[in-house]
């Protein structure tokens, strides 16, 4: 197995590399640069076709895309912790809160960040000043749903931290490029975002 | 257990109803008109504050929202026929694949139906036409890298049938609404809808 992967801070990358380290598992890794559009070359894209990162290679050749679906395959080659939960209710909740937050407030937080940080001009072509604008409130709305569902429990989706409060992290802290502010008075969620940050997997994967 | 959906064409209820006439499951419904707005009644927020169909109440009260969550639990309760694909490497290509669709297809034909549709302006607030317009040319690049990938074989994600074909006829179908048309020279792409629209699930569920 082979994981082409970028060390930056572009969030599915940091997915993954949190999602291994609470894994405790190892790959071999190629970084394929984004700052330099390496993602763009023709090497990379004979490998994905989409040009997106990160991709996992496996040993027969096949190519394994998506943050989630990679992490899906390394959940089942290594089962303990189970991030993305066990049996069907969990499982099913667990899906439902990682879509939720990946919909509602990753991709909201990215479309702010692409359509109006001007480092993006080369890569989203046209930026569209008005959608980025549209998106703003969406953020907002978004994380005080959250705050209020964090109130009543530790974690995202339920008691156990999980494949939701990785993409919630990264979420919320690819606002910072993306110059969003998460409000003080979201107490519930202030409180959550200080002990996953605390964790070893997400500290040292920044 | 109880699903809330709608009857019409919009794309979320539509891929449940798909995939409970691909499994033969039936489950008592109610119906929730997106037409009407019912979906933010406050009847149904209360069972979704995210107003959004399908909803599945399971017996203990268990809220399961999102398309691919609530096709994940049935998939549980009933594995046959494997929709999400069986094994760590066929599950593993069917949600890239399925993510793939749901991203650069089903996502963008949606934008240009919301953003550029009279009917959605109530929904769908700002409209930004330029966004609308910016995903036209992302719906045809996508669907020529189709093309090419179904030369080589039945299905979206690989010889048999599964939830990333149900992701990609919906899309598909709802280019008709977003006025938008699948070009003559994708032959291969052409081929596929002709067979998965003859299913009986699919032309059932319109």
């Amino acid at each position: 197995m082979k994981l082409y992967i970028d060390a930056g801070r572009a969030p599915n990358p940091r997915r993954v590399r949190i999602f291994l380290a609470e894994k405790g598992v190892t790959i071999p890794t190629e970084a394929v640069d984004l700052g330099a559009m390496a993602h763009r070359s023709a090497a990379y894209s004979a490998i994905n076709p989409m040009q997106r990162l990160p991709a996992l290679v496996l040993d027969d050749g096949t190519v394994i895309a998506e943050s989630i679906a990679i992490s899906r395959y390394i959940e089942a080659l290594h089962p303990a912790p189970p991030l993305f939960g066990e049996g069907a209710r969990e499982q099913a909740l667990l899906e439902m809160w990682q879509r939720r937050v990946e919909f509602h407030l990753l991709t909201c937080v990215s479309q702010v960040f692409r359509h109006l940080h001007p480092a993006m001009a080369a890569m989203e072509v046209p930026q569209v000043v008005a959608w980025g604008e549209a998106n703003k409130p969406r953020v907002q709305d978004f994380l005080t749903f959250l705050d209020g569902e964090l109130k009543g429990r530790a974690y995202v989706a339920g008691p156990r931290f999980s494949i939701a409060d990785i993409t919630a992290v990264v979420a919320i802290d690819f606002m910072k490029p993306a110059k969003l502010a998460v409000p003080e008075a979201l107490i519930n969620l202030r409180r959550w975002h200080g002990e996953v940050s605390a964790r070893p997997s997400v500290a040292t994967q920044k």
